[in-house]
C-alpha cells in the first residue's frame, strides 16, 4: 500500500489570529499544496506516502520538504531545479468577513517543469494509488501532459488514480479548464470535487427542472454523478458540500456515488479554526477508506469526518489519526477532553 | 470632497487574545479615538480625510500619528503641544464575561487645549464634512467651545456637520452632558447615536405608552428621531442598535430617519473579533453614503454593513474597502474565501 | 475565615491558540492543580486561603509557588522536598475536535510524601474550611491516609470539610477509587462531583426506572443525592452538569441538595475559552457561598456563575471578583463592555 | 528585620527586542519604580519587605500590586485612591543607539497624595530600614514633606534611613532639587548616588585641581564623599560608577565611604540585557549587606555584583538570590551553565 | 527640496531572533528596497521624498505602500500593474555564522515594466534629487533604459543624480553589469559604492603596487576615486568600508572624494542588530548632507553615523532623526539612556 | 555509511530570550538528547543516521520523534513503551549571569528500559558507526549494560564505536561514574570529552608538575591523551576546550590525539546564541571527518568549526551543512551576508 501525490508545494503566509494584512508584523509560515496535504494526511494515518514535485535548490524549499518529512512523507522523488517556490498569503476571515488569499505562484519551479524531468515508471514502482488535482494540471500545458504521463504510469503499476477537480479561477477560465481536463478524465478512476467544480471543469451541471422540495441539491448532485460515470466511466464520484453560514461557521457534508448507489454523509456544523485544506483532507479520507476496503458508507463518513476535523485545526494539514477520525465517525463530536 | 474629524487620539493597550490583565506579559498596542477611527475608515475608502487634535511632542504621540498616516489620513493640522497622550487599557471579554476598559485619558494634551490653539478657518478650507463626538465635547469646557468654533467654521466653508453623541459616563453625568450638548445641537446637520445616547445626552426618551408588539423598540426610535428633528432641525438622525447576546456574539442593525422617512437596516448576527470602534465605523459608513449621494436606504445599509465588518477585525480601525462593504450589502455574508 | 486546600501543584503546558502539539514551537506555561485553583479563586474573592503541598527545591517549583503568591494565596505551609513537580500537556480542541491532555505527574513530590511530613494541627490552626479532591487521595495510598489526617485535624479545628470526587481514570480504576474513597467519606461535610463521579468513585448510580420525560436526568441526580446523604451523612451534595455540544460550546449548570431541598441552577451556554478548571471554580464558588452564609439557591447560582466565567478565561484559575460573579448571577450575561 | 520602601509604582511598556517605538505592534509590560524595585530585590533575597504608595482603584494598578506580591513584597500599606498610575515607555538601545524613555507619570496618584493619607507610625512598626529616593521627593512639594514624615517615623521606630539621590531632569531643575533635598538630608543615614547626582542634587562637586593621573575620578569621589559626611553626618556614602562604552556594553563598579575608609569595588564589563534598575539593585544589595552585618568591603562587592547581575536580566527587578550574588562576588563570572 | 527614488519594493521575511529558516513557525515581515529605504530615511529626517516603482494590484503590495506612507513617503507615482511583488527571505546570522538571503524577486512587476509606463517629466517636477542603484538597472534591460530616462528627466528638472552601484551577483555577472552601468555613468553626479562595487560594476580596481603601510586600503580607495572622477566626471565619489569581524560585530566607516579632497570618516565598531540596509542609510545621509549644504567632512560623518545607527535597528529602514544622527556625529556614542 | 546513536530524548523548555523562569509566560519547546543531537547533525550533513531510544506512547513523545524525522533521522528502531519522556528546563544566561538547567528526567522511559528490549544485531545491521555517552550509561545500571550490548553488536557489525564521557554530576558521583565507565572503555574506539570529563569519569588527571609556560594546559591534555590510549587502547582521543569568558562570550577549541600525533585546532571566540549542544556537535563533526576519511587535522578543524557554528544557533541541534562548516574551516568567519 503506497500513495503517490503529484503537485505543487507552496509557502503559506498568514497574519496571526484575525489580523488583517496591513496590521501584521509577522506572518505564520506553513508549507502546503493540495496533493502534499493529502500525502501528509495519509502518512499521519499510517499509509506510506510519497510526494512528487519540482522545487528550486534553496533553503526555503528545503524547509517545505522538511515539513513533509516531519510527518513521514517520502520526499526522495522531489526534483530540485527551477527558480522559485510559490507563495500564497492568507488573511483569515471571521463572521461576515471573508478570508482572502493572494496567490504568488506564477513561474514556480513545478509549473515550469518538463515531461522529461520525471521518470514516472520508477516513481510509481510499488504504488497503489496516485492522486492529482485540477490545480496541478492547470499550472501549464506541460503540467497537464505530465499529469497524463503520471496517470498512465500509475495504471501500468496497478495503482488507482483519483483526481480532485479543484477549479481555481485565477489559474484558468472554465473554457481552458474543460479543454484540458476533459481529456484527462479517461485516466481517472475516482473523481472528487466540490459543488461547483463539475460545472466549471467538466461542463456538467445539475438540471434544476425536476428537482423539488428539500432534496433539491442532493438529487441534483446524484444526477450529475450518474452523468459523470456514464460519460467517463469513473468507479466513483464524490462531492463535498459546504454551507457557508459565515467565515466562522460552516456546514460540511459530502455525497458519494459508487457501485450504482448514491450516499450522503452526516452533516457537521463546524466552528472553523482554518478551513483551508478541507477538501484535501476529504480526498485523503476517501482514499484511506478505499485503500483499506471500508464499505462505501463508512468510507464516505470517514472522509467527511476527517475533513471536518481538519477545519478545526490551524494550517492546511490534517493531523488526525485514524482513531481520531473513527471517534468522530462513531458519533463522538462532543469535544469532551481526552485525558 | 474632504472629511475633517476633531477629537482625541489615544494609545490602546490590550492583552493578547483572551488573557485577562494580570495574566498578560505584553499588550498589543493600537492608536485610536472616535473621530480618528472615522478618518481612517473614510481614507481607506478613498475619501481625503484630515484629523485634528493636540498631542505632546514625544515619540509615542509620533507613533499615533504615523498609524494614521499609514492609512492615508492627513495629519498636518495636528498641533504638537501639551503633556500627555491618553491611554486606555482593554481586556477583551468572551461569552458571559464582559470586556473591560480602564481609561487613563485625563490631562491629555487635547483635553487641555485652548480655543486660540486652532485656526479653524484654515483647517476647514476645502472641507465638505466635519465630524465630532460627545466624547470630544465632554473632555473639558474649553473643548465644548472649540467644537462650537469648529462647527461654525465648517458651515462657513460649506461643509456638513455630523455628531455622534457617544455618551461616556466616566467623562460626565447626563446632566453635565445635556448642559453642554444641547447648545451644540444647533450646529449639527446629522445626528448619530446608539440606543441610550439620546436619553443621556439630549434628555429625549421614547415614550413607551403607545408602543406595543414586536415593533416595540423600533417604533420608539422613530418617535425619538422625529422629536429630535422637530427640536433641533437635524437633516438626519441615525441610531445603531446593538443586541448583546454575549461578549462573543452580538446582533447589530441601525435605523435612519431622513427626508421624513424612517428606515431600518438589515440585522447582522456577528461573531465578534473586536467590537470596539463599531459605532465609529457606522458613522464613517453613513458619512460615506451621504458624501457620495447614495439613496437613504443604501446609505443606511452601507453604514450598517461597514460597522458589522469592523467588528470582525482586531483593533479600532475599520479596514474595509468600499468593495468589501458593498459585497456584504449585496448579501454576501457567507464568508467564503476570496481567492 | 480561612480556607485550606491540599493537593498537587503541576506545570501546565499548552500550545498557543489552536495549534496541535506537533505544530507548536512554544508552550504557554501555567501552574495548576484542583485544590490550588480553588485557593486562588477564593483568594481572588478576598478569602484568606492557604495551599498545602510538597514540591521539590528547584526554580520551576518556585515559579509555581510565586504564581499562587501573585494571587494572594498563603504558601508558607508548602513543604519543599521530593524529586519532581508534575507536568501536564494540554492541546486545546475546537468544534468537533476534543482537547487532549497528556499527564506526566507520576513520581511527583507530593505523590511520594509521607504522613509524618505534615503537621496538620499547625496547618489547620484558624482554618474554617478544608478541601481536598479524589485526585489527591488517588495519588498514592500514603496520600489517601494523609487526606484522612488532614480531615481529622480540620474537624478538630472546627473547619468544614469538602471533597470533590474528581475521578481520573489514568490515576486509578473505579474499584480502586471506591476502595479508598468510601472510607474517607465519613470525614466529608460537603460532597461535590460531576455527572459521572458518583458512580465511578462511590458506586452510586441513578436508578433509571422511575425517571421519565424531560426531568429525566435531574430527577436521577436528586435521587442519587438523597442516597448519598442517607449513606454518608453529607450536609450537602452538589453536582455540576456539563452538556458538551462541542469543544467550542458547552452547556453548564449545577444542582445542589441541601437541607432536604434539591435545587437547580440557571443554565449557561458557554462559548469556551478554556474549560479546564471549570469544576474547581464551581467548588470555590460553592465554598464562598457557604462561608458567607448565602442562601442555598444563591450559593448554587454563585458557584455556577463563577464556574461559567472561569471557562471564558485562559488557564485554570478563575480570576473573577465577587462583583464579577454577582453581576452574572443577577442576570447580566450580555457581555456589554464595562468602561 | 524589615525593609520599607516608599515611592511610585509605574507601568513600564517596551517594544520587544530591539524594535523602535513605531515598529512595535506590542509592548512588553512590567511594573516598576525605584523603591519598589528595591523591595522586590530584598524580598527575593529573603528580607521581609513592604512597599508603600498610592494607586488608583483600577485593574491595572491591581496588576502592579500583584507583580510585587508574586515576589513576596508586602503590599498591605498601599493606599488605593487617586486617578492614575503613571506609565513609562522604554525603547531599548543597542550599540551606538541610546535607549529612550518617554515618561507619562504626571498626575499619578502618589504624586497627588497628601500628608494625612499616611499613618507612618503604623507603617514603620517593626521596620528596621526605610528607603526613599530623590525621584519620590521630587514628585511634588507634598511628596517631599511626606518623605520627611516617613523618615522621622522610621527613626522613631529605630530604623535606618537610606536615600538614593536619583536626579531626574524631567522632574525638576538642579536648583529645585537642591532646595528640597538639602533639607531632607538630615534624616538620612546612608546616601547613595551615581556620578552626577551629588552635584545636581546637593551641589557638591569634585574639585578637579588636585586630581592627577589614573586615580583621577576615584580620588574625586572620595573627596566628595568626605565632604558629604562632614556636611550632613551620613553614616555612609556610596556611589555607582557607570562607564558607558555603548548601549550594549557598560563598565560597572562602585565606591563606598564608611567608617572613615574609602573602598572601591571590583569592576564589571557587562553585556547589557536591560540596564534600567541597575542603581536600584545596587541600593538593595547595599542595604542587604548592612542589614546582615557584612564587612564594608563585602557589602560593597555584594551590592556591585547584585547590580551587575540585574543588568543581565530583562525588566527592572533584580531576580537574584543571595547565592547568585555571592557566587559572582566570589569570582565566578564565567557564566558556565549551572546544571 | 524633494527627493525621488526609483527601484523595487520587496517583501522581506525573516525568522524571529536567531532562528534558522527550518526552525521558524513565523516570519517577521517588512517591506524594503534600496531606493525605498533611502526615501524612508530622508522622509524621517524631514525631506519631502517620493518613491517610484511598479507593483501589482493586490493587498500585499498595498501593505508595502502603506509602510512607506507611515513614514511620510509620497507614493502617488507608484504604478499599479504587473504580476508580483518580489520577496526576500533573510536568516539572521550571529558570530561566525553568516546571515543568509534567499531572493525570490524574479518576474516582479517593476522588473517587467516598460519605458512607456513612466512619465518622468511629471514625476520629476519639483524634484531636486534623484537616486537609483545598480540593482534597479540590473533587473532587466528595460529597467536600465528606464533608469536612463529618469536621469535625463531629473537633470532637465534641475535635480542632482546619485547612484549606488550595489553589485548583486545573483542579478548579473560583472561583465553584464559593466556593459550596462558604464553607459549610465554619464548621467550620474554622485557615485556611491562599497569596497567591491567599483571593480565589479565599473572595472576599476585599486593598483596595489604603490600602496604600503597602514594606509594601504585608504590610499587605494583615493586612487580609485580620482580615476572615477577623471573617467566619468562625477562631482563626488563615496565608498563605505565594512570590516566584518563577525556576523555580530562589524567595523564601519566611509571615505568621500569631493572637490579634489579625499576624506575619511570616523570608524565605528557596531554590535549589529540588523546590518541589512546599512548602505542605503549611508546614501540617505550623504544626500541629506549635500541637500542641506553641509561641509564635506560633516556630510561624510553624517552619512557614516546615520548608517551606523541603522545597523543597530531591526529591519531595513533607518528610523533616525537628524538629531539622533548629529548626536552621534558629535561624539555621543555612549548609548546612555535618553530620558 | 550509517550512524547509530543510542540515548535519551528529552523535552527542552526555555523562556524566550533572556527572561528568567518566573518572568516567562511561555517556554520555547525543543526536543534533544546528546546522541540524538549527533544523529540530527550527521543527517543534516547527509549521513544516514538512526537514533535508538525508548519513549512512552503519548503525543509529546510523538513530537520528539517527528522533530528528528524532520531532519531525516531514521526513527524506526525507537521502542514505544514506558511511562514518561524526560524534561529539562533551561534559563539562558547572559554576561556574568550563568545559564541554569533544571532536570526532570528521572524515571524516563529509556532509563527504565531492559536489556531484552533491544535487538542490537538487527539495529546495527549495515551500521558503520555507533555512538553513546556517559549520560546514557549513567541513567541506570541496566542502561550501562545495554550500552555494552550495543557496543558488542556494533563491533560485530564492523562499526566503529565512539563515546563522549559527558559527566553529569546530578546523574552520578565520580566514583559511580568510574565504576561503570572504566569497564565500558574496552569497547570504545574513539574517546571524546571536555576538560573535566577524563578526571571525573576515568580518574585520569593531568600531572601539573612538568607543565610550564603558555603551553600549560595543552601539554597536560596531550599527556592525558597518551595515558588514555596506553590504558584503554583508544584509536583516538579528542577533547573540547571551552574558555568561559562570560555567559555571552566563550573561547572554543579542541585537541585530538591520533596516530601518535597530538593536534590543536584553531580557537574561536564565540558570541553565544545558545551553547547547549556544543559538545554533541563536536562529536558529530569528528565522526563526520573520520567517516569520510578526512586527514586528522582537517577532521579536528571540521569538528571544532561545526561546534562553533552550533553555538551561534538556537536550540540543541547543529543545523549546519558540510558546506557551512567547510566555509568556516577555510577561514571565513567574517559573518558576511550570503546572498
Amino acid at each position: 500500500m503506497k500513495f503517490v501525490g503529484f503537485g505543487e508545494l507552496l509557502v503559506r503566509l498568514n497574519p496571526e489570529g484575525y489580523y488583517k494584512f496591513p496590521q501584521a508584523n509577522c506572518f505564520n509560515v506553513g508549507y502546503t499544496g493540495a496533493e502534499a496535504n493529502i500525502a501528509v494526511s495519509l502518512s499521519y494515518m499510517g499509509v506510506p506516502s510519497s510526494f512528487v514535485t519540482e522545487l528550486p535548490k534553496n533553503e526555503i524549499a528545503d524547509c517545505a520538504i522538511r515539513r513533509l518529512m516531519m510527518y513521514g512523507v517520502q520526499t526522495n522523488d522531489i526534483i530540485r531545479k527551477g527558480e522559485r517556490i510559490g507563495v500564497y498569503y492568507l488573511e483569515k476571515g471571521a463572521s461576515q468577513r471573508p478570508s482572502k488569499i493572494v496567490y504568488d505562484r506564477k513561474y514556480s519551479a513545478v509549473s515550469q517543469s518538463k515531461r522529461e524531468d520525471y521518470d514516472w515508471d520508477a516513481i510509481m514502482k510499488d504504488s497503489t494509488w496516485f492522486h492529482f488535482t485540477g490545480i496541478t494540471a492547470g499550472l501549464s500545458p506541460n503540467m497537464a501532459n505530465i499529469c497524463k504521463d503520471a496517470c498512465i504510469a500509475a495504471h501500468k503499476a496497478g495503482a488507482m488514480v483519483s483526481c480532485d477537480l479543484n477549479y481555481r479561477k485565477n489559474l484558468w477560465s472554465p473554457e481552458q479548464a474543460q479543454a484540458t481536463m476533459k481529456s484527462l478524465m479517461q485516466y481517472v478512476d475516482i473523481l472528487i470535487g466540490n459543488e461547483e467544480d463539475t460545472e466549471k471543469v467538466l461542463g456538467i451541471r445539475a438540471d434544476d427542472s425536476d428537482i423539488t422540495g428539500g432534496n433539491l441539491n442532493i438529487a441534483g448532485y446524484e444526477k450529475v454523478a450518474r452523468q459523470l460515470v456514464d460519460t467517463y466511466g469513473f468507479k466513483a464520484v464524490a462531492t463535498t458540500l459546504r454551507g457557508s453560514i459565515s467565515a466562522s461557521t460552516n456546514e460540511w457534508s459530502a455525497v458519494l456515488y459508487k457501485d450504482g448507489e448514491f450516499r450522503k454523509s452526516k452533516n457537521y456544523t463546524i466552528q472553523l479554526v482554518d478551513r483551508v485544506g478541507g477538501g484535501d483532507s476529504f480526498s485523503a479520507g476517501l482514499i484511506y477508506g478505499f485503500m483499506n476496503g471500508y464499505p462505501n458508507q463508512k468510507t464516505l463518513e470517514f472522509a467527511t469526518a476527517a475533513s471536518c476535523l481538519k477545519q478545526t485545526m490551524e494550517q492546511d494539514f490534517n493531523l488526525s489519526s485514524v482513531d481520531d477520525v473513527l471517534n468522530l465517525v462513531n458519533g463522538n463530536g462532543s469535544g469532551r477532553v481526552q485525558r
